[in-house]
């Protein structure tokens, strides 16, 4: 099998405006981050792409984790004391620093996209907005790996500074 | 507010084996995907990374749109007859070509994963990959715009040459 060595260039498209200044003591995912509000400010050049996005309540958000200096490959996650291997966490100390959010979209103010269960750093570029369609998700019976013992902490588990 | 202009570069650290060499006639969604097998060979020096990974049955890949040569703020979807806000669709030709598919994890053999609902083309690069984990989702109820209508189509719809 061939394999592919490339690097991929993307632009910010948006940036994500929060509350939180600081890595540690974060919510460590949107459901951790109920009621938090924050907004995305869409560059101008691609607000016409936000046309009809006001017709959905959640809405994906992809991101460039920007603090991450390092990837680790193995890594002890928020919500365990084991060593994992990144690629089976959240962990934002990954090879590629992407994030990925489901957020709930208040309202659209022409390019300000005003969104709820916020769990990201001020600041945090946005690479890329989706429609959430829970229509498109797996159907079947979902196993979680090492998170089904740790599942329930998510709402109030906090960030530290183990990935800083 | 203040804005962010800036590039950002990743590495492909998988690529994605599939039987779709053509953008024609492609599934739109893994849901329509259903029973399409292929697999994602990762590059030997992240493998470690993969630890743990299967004990989790269905993954997210973020990958790079990489045939998107053209990117359209309005586009027609495929799921759709009327113009819509990209960022209010799934379609591939987006400012930012990143793909999204949740696929399921059959099995892994050392930096070979093989999975099953396959949307993506051959050759595909993969940025990041998650586990899915259906607690951080969101739980309460879900509106889908333009969707809604058209929502039960995504099974059987294939890929057209709109985006080519």
């Amino acid at each position: 099998m061939q394999q592919q060595r490339m690097t991929i260039q993307f632009q910010a498209i948006a940036t994500v405006h929060s509350p939180f200044q600081d890595r540690v003591g974060m919510p460590i995912q949107p459901t951790g981050a109920e009621g938090i509000q924050g907004t995305v400010e869409v560059l101008p050049e691609f607000a016409p792409g936000l046309q009809d996005l006001e017709g959905f309540s959640h809405l994906i958000l992809i991101y460039h984790l920007h603090q991450i200096q390092n990837s680790q490959l193995t890594v002890v996650p928020f919500l365990d004391t084991e060593t994992r291997g990144v690629f089976a966490t959240r962990s934002p100390a990954r090879p590629n620093p992407i994030g990925l959010s489901i957020v709930q979209l208040l309202r659209r103010d022409e390019n300000i996209l005003h969104i709820v269960n916020v769990d990201m750093l001020d600041g945090t570029p946005v690479l890329d907005i989706k429609p959430y369609i829970p229509d498109f998700d797996p159907r079947t019976e979902v196993k979680m790996g090492w998170v089904e013992q740790a599942k329930g902490q998510v709402v109030n588990r906090k960030s530290d500074d183990r990935f800083l």
